[in-house]
Formats: structure tokens, C-alpha cells, sequence
């Protein structure tokens, strides 16, 4: 049994800290919404995952010192756009060597930082780790079996934290390869759009296999450059989680496409989807990573012009479909 | 403009028959059911796409000898288990150099060859390269955008047919590695057994986003021992091919999976599905090729103790969920 600290309640941070319960530990969720937290501790309940009941020995607090002291692993599950802010204000707290794995996705636009990135200048005194893989929270909640990725600097952090979530509904794999594991997950979202665009425009199952398939080259060509793994982009964190976000209508990058390619705008599709379009954002950064490292990245090109210039949808299909005529893996030549 | 001969009328056969012919080609078409050839030459139709209406000035013919007599390319579209008869009696028309591009599926039982080692086997004289990518016949027949990768002996022959078959609605990449885009073709279809297993069983997209990602992982762990190459199965032939099965309802595999993973018998299941379930052939060759090789793949051993040995389909998956801890590539260690 361990004592774990999970910082932020959102879904699957709510769906992590239950399962995480079942698996024997002892759990402290932390918010920095105090009516989050008195709402959980009066129904034990989320308001995100109806289906889920939390445990009554469940701890909640908005003290962060609290949620932070004495823990083995501490889980951050915060939104990338809070995830500095937060990490700021865990400082005082952190002891040298916490463990702390992140199991948010997302870039910073300012810096083009990855989020382990940011921790790691904001708790240097950390074990910084990351989880990620083809994981809806509300299939998670209902413990449907789902696999991850946990990477970490160290084996024996990788291992320390897959003993700790593994379950038979939750099958935990390691990585040395933090740095991919988090360029895959947080640039799949603009793939999601492109996706979601194809459905939007009427188009069949292969075409957004197709996008999908060509997505992840893509990712994996930047990734590579930047020191990812080409592996770990063909893997749960990449691959695997790419799937999972273009197969599923709870996923607003996709919504947002489909509304796209249907010919709204991207206002207009923003305004209807009503939340957060991380793959928006993603695409931006995606964009200004491609041009950083000299990476030809056809789909994510397509996408901005789709987003930031007005460029029809059917048309943008179009010039990806009679691009050059080229190889498959340009690393895989004939002799 | 080329001259095709088109081997075999099923609906992959008579979709791309019908792209080439739309690329200005001059197409032929063969089959050896008579009843078929004389429907096409007097309804241009095809009982299996109902929507595609084929062109007054494209030839059918049962004479193999003038299908293949004068063609620039052969494209071999007939289904697995009668290609080596076919090839047999293609070998007496057959002039050296000939391009003969396979475009069907599959692992030759007795011998665990596959298809293009068969035909290179029985057509000496050809130059044999393969097709394969996410794609279903009926969405080609309706011009929907499609992605395939061309694999080839030399460059030359793959850029050759890259030509011939490309179009805004068709594009294609190449790829001098034949081998590994025909495992990766064939023996998906376990994975997508195993996908329509968790479907049937209740599971989510987590499961099934799980299933695809280390379906593949194993089907390279195979392929690369087998000499095919790692960016091969991570490509259109490998994870495309597999994504586009395990989404879709037309596939015969994971309607069969479905109805196994609900709790009918294997015979029960083929016997509803009324079709060739090609996953159940494949099942076995690829365990008899992981026995062979002597590669680890897990999700293809549980789908035969599943088909052949009576396991409760739930059980497999808890196996699968609960094997030993490990890292997600081994081939990708800490240093």
C-alpha cells in the first residue's frame, strides 16, 4: 500500500485517484476549487463520471501542503495550461526525489515546452515520470480493461509506478522515453481535428485510417528529430491513444472537426463544442515545432490552413491527397 | 495510358478495375466463373458493389490467356486459397518481366508462405510486387479518399505502379519491403478476431485502442524476426489495415469476434457469418509462425485457446491483462 497525493480533479484525475483506491492504496485528492472539494466530500461523487461512487475513506482537501506530505507518488492531473502555475505552488512542498507523474497532455505555446518539461524547471528537486495511453476516464471509472505507458528517467521509477496502478482491469507497460511519450499524445489532437474534419466531409473509414496512419509518420518524423523514440510512437501513448481519440465522440477535437468539415468555421465550431479544443492550440504549436526542426508535417499544414486561413476543408483533402508522390518510410530505401 | 489485365472479379478486383479505367487506363477484367463474366458484360454491375456502374468499353473475359496477353500490368485478385491453382494456370501466358501487383490477403497453410513468394514460386518469369493499405472495396467504389503503399522489388517497379493506380482519390506511397506489408496484411486479422471478442464482451475503445496497438507490437515482434521491416507494420499495410477492420462492421473477422466474445462456439459463429472467416485460418498459421520463429505473441496465443481449446473469451482477456509486468519495447531498454 502506498500513499498517494492526486493534484487536480478533473475526470481522469478523479477516475485515476478510484482506481488507485481499489488497488489498495490510500488516496488524497487535492483542487484548487473549494466547492470541488466540499461537493465531493458531501456526495462522493464527480460530477463528470455519474456512474462512479468514491470511496467514503477517500481524502479531499484544498491544503496542498496536505495532499503533498508524506506521499510515495504524488499524481498531477491538472490542465496543461495550469500545470506551471500549479507546479509553482507545489515548490514549498516537494521533497527531494518525490515521485510525481504526470498524466496531463499538452505543449506549452510560449515556450514549445513538453509538461514533464515544465515540472521538472519547477520542482527540479523531483522524480519526474509521465502515464499516458488509450484512456477515456469515464471507460477507466467503469473499470472497462485499458492499458497505459508509464515513463520514467529511471527503471526502477518506471517500475515503482506500474506496481502501484497495475490491476486486471489496468495493465501498466514501462518506457525510458518520456520526451515521446508526451510529443505523441499532445500532438495527436491535431490529428483528431483532421479526422473529425474527414467525417465532417462525408468521408469513409479509409480515409481517416489513412489519417491517422499518415498522422502518426508525421508526429514521429518531428518526434524522432527532437530525441523521441520512433517506437513509442507506434505505441499506447501514440498509436494507441490516436486511435482511441478518432474512434470517439467524447472527444471535442473530433466533434470540433466534424463541425469543421461540415463548413463551419472555427469559431463557430469552438462556440458549439463549448469547451477547451486542445488540438486548436496543439495545432499552433505543432506548426511552429515543424518549422523549429525542419520537419515536413503535410496533414498539420493542412489543418492550420484549415483553422487560421479559411482554406476549405475539401480542398485541403485535396493537395494531402496529390502531394508529391513519395515513399513510405524514407528511412526504409532500396538497397 | 496501360494496358491491365484485372485476375479475379470479387469486389476488391472489380473497385480497383474501376479506378484504373477512371484513370484512363485500359482495363480487362477476368474471371473463372462464367456466370459472373457474362452479369458484368450485360448489367455493368457487380452483385457486391451495388452502387458502381462500370464503363460500356471495359472487357470481361474467362480466357486467362487474353486477359494477360499485351498487359503492362496484371493486378491478381483472387482470394487466398486459390491463388497458387490461378498462378498455375497463369504460368503458360506469362512473359518475363511481366508486373504482376497482388492485391489479396493471406498465409499459405501447408507451407506458411505467403502470397508473393507463392506467385514468385509459380510465375518465375514475373516481377511480383504487392498493394495493400486501409481499404474497403465499397468506399474505392465511391471515390472516397484511400491511401495504399505499392511494395515492389526495385524502385523502379514500385514507382511504376504508383503511377498507374494514383488519382485525387487514391494515393499511394512505396516501399521496397513486400514481406513485411504482407504479414502485416495477413495476419491482422486475428487481432481483429480479438478486437470484435472485447466488442462482444462488452469492452470499450480503451480495449480495443489496447488490442490494435499490441496487436501490432506482436505482428512486428514476428515480422522483424521474419526479416519485414519495424516501420512496415506501423504503417498503411500494418496499423492502417488493422484500424480500418477493427472500426468496421463490413469485416467478416470482427463480426465473427463479436459474436465469439457474446458466447457462441467458433462453429456457431462461422456458421452465422455464413462467409470465410480468413482470422480463423490465420490464427493458426500465425501461432504455428510464432512457434517457428520463436516470438512471444500473446494476444494471437489467446485467440487460439479462445477458437480451438474452449476458453471463456473473459478469461483471455484477464490473462492478457494480468501477463508479467513489462516494458512497452523491449528493443528500447534505460541505458
Amino acid at each position: 500500500m502506498a500513499k498517494i497525493g492526486v493534484i487536480g480533479s478533473g475526470s481522469w484525475g478523479i477516475a485515476l485517484a478510484a482506481l488507485l483506491y481499489n488497488n489498495g492504496h490510500e488516496v488524497t485528492v487535492w483542487s484548487a476549487l473549494p466547492e470541488e472539494i466540499s461537493e465531493m466530500r458531501s456526495t462522493h461523487r464527480h460530477h463528470t463520471l455519474p456512474d462512479l461512487v468514491l470511496a467514503g475513506d477517500m481524502a479531499f482537501t484544498e491544503d496542498l501542503e496536505e495532499a503533498m506530505t508524506g506521499r510515495d507518488l504524488l499524481v498531477t492531473a491538472v490542465p496543461s495550461v495550469y500545470v506551471r502555475s500549479t507546479a509553482r505552488k507545489m515548490n514549498p512542498f516537494c521533497r527531494y526525489g518525490q515521485v510525481v507523474v504526470n498524466v496531463a497532455k499538452g505543449i506549452e505555446e510560449a515556450s514549445l515546452m513538453t509538461l514533464s518539461e515544465i515540472l521538472e524547471e519547477e520542482l527540479p528537486m523531483a522524480d519526474v515520470a509521465v502515464l499516458s495511453g488509450p484512456s477515456h476516464a469515464e471507460e477507466v471509472s467503469k473499470n472497462l480493461p485499458t492499458t497505459c505507458v508509464a515513463g520514467a528517467r529511471t527503471r526502477k521509477t518506471a517500475e515503482f509506478i506500474q506496481g502501484i496502478f497495475m490491476s486486471e482491469v489496468f495493465r501498466v507497460y514501462t518506457s525510458p522515453d518520456i520526451l515521446g511519450i508526451e510529443l505523441g499524445s499532445s500532438i495527436k489532437n491535431v490529428i483528431a481535428l483532421a479526422a473529425g474534419i474527414a467525417d465532417g466531409l462525408g468521408y469513409g473509414d479509409n480515409t481517416k485510417a489513412a489519417l491517422i496512419t499518415r498522422g502518426i509518420a508525421e508526429i514521429s518524423r518531428l518526434g524522432t528529430e527532437m530525441g523521441g523514440k520512433f517506437q513509442t510512437f507506434c505505441g499506447l501513448s501514440g498509436i494507441g491513444d490516436l486511435i482511441v481519440t478518432c474512434a470517439s465522440m467524447h472527444s471535442r477535437n473530433r466533434r470540433a472537426g466534424i463541425l469543421i468539415g461540415q463548413g463551419k468555421t472555427m469559431d463557430e465550431a469552438t462556440k458549439e463544442v463549448k469547451m477547451v479544443v486542445e488540438g486548436i492550440y496543439s495545432a499552433k504549436a505543432a506548426l511552429a515545432l515543424s518549422e523549429k526542426y525542419g520537419v515536413s508535417m503535410p496533414i498539420v499544414e493542412q489543418v492550420n490552413a484549415v483553422l487560421f486561413n479559411n482554406k476549405p476543408a475539401s480542398e485541403a483533402v485535396k493537395d494531402l491527397m496529390l502531394r508529391d508522390k513519395t515513399i513510405e518510410s524514407s528511412d526504409l530505401p532500396w538497397d
